[in-house]
């Protein structure tokens, strides 16, 4: 399919700067660009990409100020990356989904499945399932005893989901990702440990999505949850009883322990831990790496390092890490001078 | 079913403070409660709720002291995470286990399986495969040639054991845990790698808990071992030709690195990670995201940081980092009131 | 199979020293050693074993100088590294290959597999998917719709390749991983999340080895790209648009954030994170744990920590790190006695 940029202008509601009739019919990255494509600047880090592109059209911010010349038409929108979203969303929207029951799947005779869903090959949907209408569950997909899913979710080829767990409406988990093993709980014995039985469940909410190879356990008592619109990366930890709040991301490879509480909108860099039996107040970010051990009851703190604190006493510290050796220096340069001073002094005595 | 505050003291050998006849049928967190719910208290951090819970009986410790009235009746025992902990696997006792050799799976003829074995769909077990007794192999599970597993050991889905590896009795094994994949060897070329067979294998033995997504390498030769009783939480690595001593911890997302030795009764932190050739001794605790770069030769040392030292230094070290910018201030500022005494002893000189 | 020194020496150009005629039917490692056994000395950690092993053969390096006496023959070659390689890799060679189409598998009848290939139970390959000669692809496999798959690669039970994704000849990937999940891209909205779609693929070129449970994403637009002989290690993060360069070594739980370019012949230590839109220069070494923020232009730098730089300075400032109570009583010490000299410097005035 072919749109010009006055189709494309019109559907974003953008205004064209160049030619009206410049025709597209595939999408590029702006520093690979290519005749026929369109593209899209919107970090400035990539701003030189512009003057050089073959991109055909390129969407960029109202606000952007031209520094040099460009061959491409340019379309001007609010939000250069959203827009580009909705033109993602609206050529992915042209790619049937997959639907019905393969035969070579089984589903147990007192599971239910809504309309238009896809169920693949060796996936497997235990007793008293339910599973809302439009739902996709890829092949090697393993939904255990009692599970509900809502309408519109996706469980992409070989996610496991443990007996007894709930998953909302148009959820996405990616592949390998594991919803309801057993939290880590052991009573510690003499030498010995004995294991405390799992026996709550995984409850996740709307419009959650889930990167691959993430593991969220299942709460000991009650439940872990994930709440409505909450991102995650790939290769989380999420043990038992924890819950995060809305719309909050955390990034790959983060780990959070067990019952802690993290607000709504917080984001949680790659790589970082979160202590167990704390809360994150609302709209908290927490870098890349860092850890946190303590609550964090001031809502929008921007905390860094292991241990974390404020990010500007972090970074304050962090580039004077880099220096111990000359402030180690330094002081032993003082103490030979102070010892010179006082030699200095008695002799004058 | 429903129990009375006095079966149940019985049953944990406990004391009753309040209405023995109170009957509950259902589980709860002390933050939650509910009427007809049972609860429990061990981490003080919790102690408030103890005086607000609408929880119908409580666990707690003989030796908790009240600070406040309580409404709950209480069950006074010595350890109360210990007793709460036997009455969940109580609980989960009466949760039948899967049975029986479902059709849809697959089991080489070599084979042999044990009594009362749980065979799910979509499982494969290849050739010369031995399986115990009352073994729980769920859907979707992959074993490789040669491997044998002990009675009672539960698989969950998606686990995948490679060729030759062992595993004893009462071990449990979380979803999409790979054990046995290929130590990462390589021996470097000129600019390219030449790839090392890893011929070895990895033998578990009994009592031995492996979270979700966890990778366990085979050995290049002889074999990589988890000693009996040993816990591993979810998404951790473990190198080939590592070994790992008794009822040693490892907690979420940590590392050991290739032919390390772990002792027993060890506890590794989440994120740590345990650099390769080296030997930790019995019972030393790796703080969570240290970094250890040498062997820990004296037992139950307690190690933080990266690299990681000793933790009571490692925690004066994390405190004067936040204090290094007033540090800095400090030195300068003696700096210059060195320089002003030394040009006022030449004046006065 | 047994095999003499003499045999031995000649297959590997080797010198002996002992008796040509020692027969070795195994192999093993020099601590652990056995009569008949092979065993070899590469690394000097694990000299001392030389001395005392009782394996029949050992491989050593043309430049050690014994300090002892050895009861071994031994065979001295260039590099006993790669020389046991060549060895372990005859033995692996003796080892049949899994082949033929098993009939509980899938194959989507638009696909096409090429001659002598394994495709193993419950494996499912997807529509219009190219699969070359002599592949292995193991139980429970997920190959997607469009995904093409060159000769010799092996993939293990349970990878998941999505739809559209390239693997090259030669390669090798472990359990549990995922290739081409999408890319953690939202846009923000004023609280919720706008999915950025992922439209692109993953390449992987030739030679690529991968380790269980890692995860790489496929690109927005355009391509995730593994160069010709990277060796990944396990539980691995690649976001999407990143590009790993030629021979480039990752090593287990490291994470390379979105659109990163990695040169060639590059290391990256275990648990280590690269930050997203940067680029590393060839050969350039990343210790484990460190994590880098800035792009490293200069090729064959080694860095080190976290924020990452220079390891001989990053070296200096964690040892510094460990005398900080030190410092910190230095400098107190000092401002004490200024303020003493101060004073005498008054009382003199």
């Amino acid at each position: 399919m072919e749109f010009s940029a006055e189709q494309i202008a019109q559907f974003l509601r953008g205004e064209i700067e160049g030619n009206p009739q410049e025709k597209v019919n595939n999408i590029s990255r702006i520093e690979e660009g290519g005749k026929g494509t369109l593209s899209f600047l919107a970090n400035l880090k990539y701003e030189k990409y512009l003057y050089s592109t073959t991109a055909s059209i390129v969407l960029v911010n109202k606000s952007l100020a031209l520094s040099q010349p460009v061959t491409s038409t340019l379309i001007r929108v609010d939000d250069a990356y959203q827009a580009f979203a909705s033109l993602l969303n609206l050529v992915q929207g042209t790619v049937p989904r997959k639907k019905g029951i393969d035969p070579g799947s089984f589903i147990a005779e007192s599971a239910s499945v809504g309309k238009d869903c896809y169920v693949g090959m060796f996936a497997f949907i235990g007793e008293n399932v339910k599973i809302g209408d439009s739902v996709c569950i890829y092949p090697q997909v393993y939904v255990g005893d009692n599970v509900s899913i809502g309408d519109n979710t996706i469980l992409y080829p070989g996610v496991k989901i443990y007996h007894d767990c709930q998953l909302g409406k148009n959820c996405i988990i990616h592949s390998s990702t594991v919803i309801g093993s057993d939290g880590f709980g052991f009573a510690p014995g003499e030498e010995t440990f004995q294991k405390i039985p799992q026996l709550g469940n995984v409850i996740i909410e709307d419009d959650v999505e889930i990167g691959s190879n993430v593991s969220i356990d299942r709460a000991t008592i009650g439940s872990t949850i994930l709440h409505k619109g909450t991102k995650l990366d790939n290769l989380i930890q999420i043990a038992h009883n924890v819950e995060v709040g809305e719309n909050t991301v955390i990034v790959a490879q983060a780990g959070i322990a067990g019952s802690t509480k993290i607000g709504r909108n917080v984001m949680i860099g790659a790589q970082a831990g979160i202590i167990g039996h704390i809360i994150l107040a609302d709209k908290v970010k927490i870098g890349a790496q860092a850890g946190v051990a303590n609550s964090v009851k001031q809502e929008g703190v921007i905390l860094l390092g292991a241990p974390a604190f404020d990010i500007r006493d972090a970074k304050k510290s962090m580039i004077l890490f880099r220096r111990l050796p000359q402030m180690y220096d330094q002081i032993n340069k003082l103490e030979k001078e102070i010892e010179l001073l006082k030699n200095q002094l008695t002799d004058k005595g």
